[in-house]
């Protein structure tokens, strides 16, 4: 537990390091919201909006306000509140509309939309956690109202998000889909009693039974596409797995058994969704995680499979910590300790701060860029702000 | 000239064998039409057709069969004939429609369609070569509609590909549009006359200022995306340098210097499209053409920025031995052997055959695969063939 405890100061470290990083450089005190495009040094090198992170940032800058005590600054709070003010004036493409931009000017003109649901999720996100801080019943609505568009979408008729509908284009469960639908139920519920979580209860057993639907294979590997019967997909979208994908939802799950006190879903998360993905994701050569492989074995067709990307890691990070506290057994503690010792011996920038967010398979930073397109201020400081949690909870009650 | 000659006699074996490879594994002899998905050692790891490979395929097998006696051989005109079936019975969405899919199931099933003209391109490069072999008018005046609809979308109204207009999406002049209706009016206008020149010349014109317009910083650089004004764009997309597709654009504008006798032409495309690519595209510390750069020397936001791809290097090898031939200036062939040197030593595949597609930034493959969504029977083979036709040239006309 010594360990735990030094593994615990570091964590801590991080996160104010982190938070520090991007109250810096990523404000835009003009229009509002942030820019994620940030050099090594912080350096913004392209003032481009994208709205998955501006809505990742504003959530997480209210959940650090709202729930530790030495986060609740001003400055957070008003940077969380230009971010949602400039979220709700530009992100949705017409007013009335639900469907939203993924990319923004920095002064809000869409440039580009995508037809998936992602930019809603994130935008959703931002709503509820800062209605939270704010007491803004106005902008709690507007989620709620979001997420039955989402459920629409979803469950009902895709058509408003602008896919056409192709031939050979077969349905697939992906993923991601079902994983946000849980996030979202997670926000809306939490701490809103028993009537909130009865709403969505339907809807959460759809969301588990979706995601469980990739476990394939006879049990032996979680994939990331599959058909809307839970059958494997042909080609290189059915083989394809994302290790740190499964490991998100891996922790997703577990979170869910914990509330719900569901063993036999902790036992499949923590076999399926966390072990398995580990196992056939890990690099023995050179160690970290693998972004992308084939369950047979074939290269995948990304370019990028084979880099060590940071939030994989955090997801790890997150879900062995989390199965570690929920079952007490040392070789979950173990592998923490693995993934652990590998993200903050590669992926922390001892010179300027912050997290590289790729790295070639041998473990050297391959780009060397902040905060992009993808990378904002989400997974770092998520996975280091429930990592400390669990470790403070974990050294407070050690035997 | 000893090199040359010795360079030359293995560009002619790798072309046999790169052309053995795909005659051995691509074939799809029940549907017709071209596996490209094909793996190190040529097995097929996916059975999707992707509508540019298939054209690609089809335009560089009747090219052989028609311009190089040892390829006049009935399987090749057969698999060309069979994919030039494949792609008119299925690419179009729908008949009496112009717009093609990007992707396609295994029997011809639309997957997916891209919002850009370069399947319709593809298409037309195959339509267009497979009538010269066939002598089909039917087919050659199908490629000259294509040719018009291209250029209707391109120049007149782009509405009907499908892109919204979004307030913050910035007219853009991409380079690989004018670089492909270019190589378009090269195809349809070879060996027939005055007439069909005459008939493409404004749009020559045109093509040839939009492709200029892409040196920017007072002459010092070529940028990929510029302005429909020639003027720089803000952000990364602005700054993003790819020296493969400048150096690309160099042959296409050496080419038609020859054909039009423009020296000045000549002198700008060897100048800003072949030298300046390359000085600013080469890895001084591992050899190699990086695959992106910035020009401001921020890291691109392309996870493959740093990678070595086989097509630039192809592009390369192109641009450097047509600059020599029609320069002789010995600066320029020792360009071609740097090249060579690191092409020759990194990409073929002496275990397996055909070539790697894509190396780490220090020269290692990647990804073994030997074809994917998009590596097909294209870059490599036009590459060997045009290189052999030039060193035959330079070899018969030595001093």
């Amino acid at each position: 537990m010594a360990t735990l405890g030094k593994g615990q100061k570091r964590i801590v470290k991080e996160l104010d390091d982190t938070v520090a990083f991007w109250l810096k450089y990523s404000h835009d005190t003009t229009h509002g919201g942030f820019f994620t495009c940030l050099g090594r040094d912080g350096t913004v090198y392209d003032e481009l909006k994208y709205v998955w992170l501006q809505g990742r940032q504003v959530w997480m800058y209210c959940r650090l306000y709202r729930t530790m005590e030495r986060f609740r600054r001003p400055e957070i709070l008003e940077a969380a509140k230009a971010g949602g003010a400039f979220l709700r004036r530009f992100a949705r493409v017409s007013s009335g509309q639900w469907k939203c931009a993924f990319c923004l000017t920095r002064d809000g003109k869409a440039v580009k939309i995508q037809r998936t649901v992602f930019s809603e999720c994130f935008y959703l996100l931002a709503m509820d956690e800062l209605s939270r801080v704010t007491a803004d019943e106005g902008m709690q609505l507007e989620a709620e109202q979001m997420m039955e568009q989402l459920i629409h979408w979803v469950r009902v008729d895709s058509s408003g998000l602008g896919r056409p509908q192709l031939p050979g284009d077969f349905p697939t469960n992906s993923m991601a889909v079902p994983m946000m639908l849980l996030c979202l139920v997670h926000q809306l519920s939490e701490g809103r009693g028993q009537e909130v979580a009865h709403k969505y209860s339907e809807l959460t057993g759809w969301c588990v039974q979706q995601i469980l639907q990739h476990v394939q294979r006879d049990g032996t590997a979680v994939l990331e596409n599959v058909s809307l019967q839970g059958g494997e997909l042909p080609g290189c979208l059915g083989r394809l797995q994302n290790p740190g994908h499964a490991l998100e939802a891996g922790w997703f799950l577990l979170q869910l058994s914990a509330q719900q006190q569901d063993s036999e879903l902790q036992r499949t998360a923590i076999n399926k969704f966390v072990e398995l993905p580990f196992q056939s994701g890990w690099d023995n050569g050179h160690g970290g995680l693998f972004y992308f492989l084939d369950v047979d074995g074939h290269c995948p067709t990304q370019l990028e499979w084979n880099m060590k990307l940071w939030w994989p890691h955090c997801e790890a990070l997150i879900a062995f910590l989390m199965a570690y506290s929920q079952t007490k057994k040392p070789e979950l503690l173990q592998r923490f300790s693995q993934v652990y010792e590998y993200t903050f011996n590669h992926f922390p920038d001892a010179d300027s701060g912050e997290w590289f967010g790729y790295l070639t398979q041998e473990g050297k930073p391959a780009l060397d860029l902040k905060g992009g397109p993808f990378k904002g201020f989400f997974h770092v400081p998520r996975c280091l702000y429930m990592c400390e949690l669990m470790l403070d909870d974990l050294l407070a009650n050690r035997d």
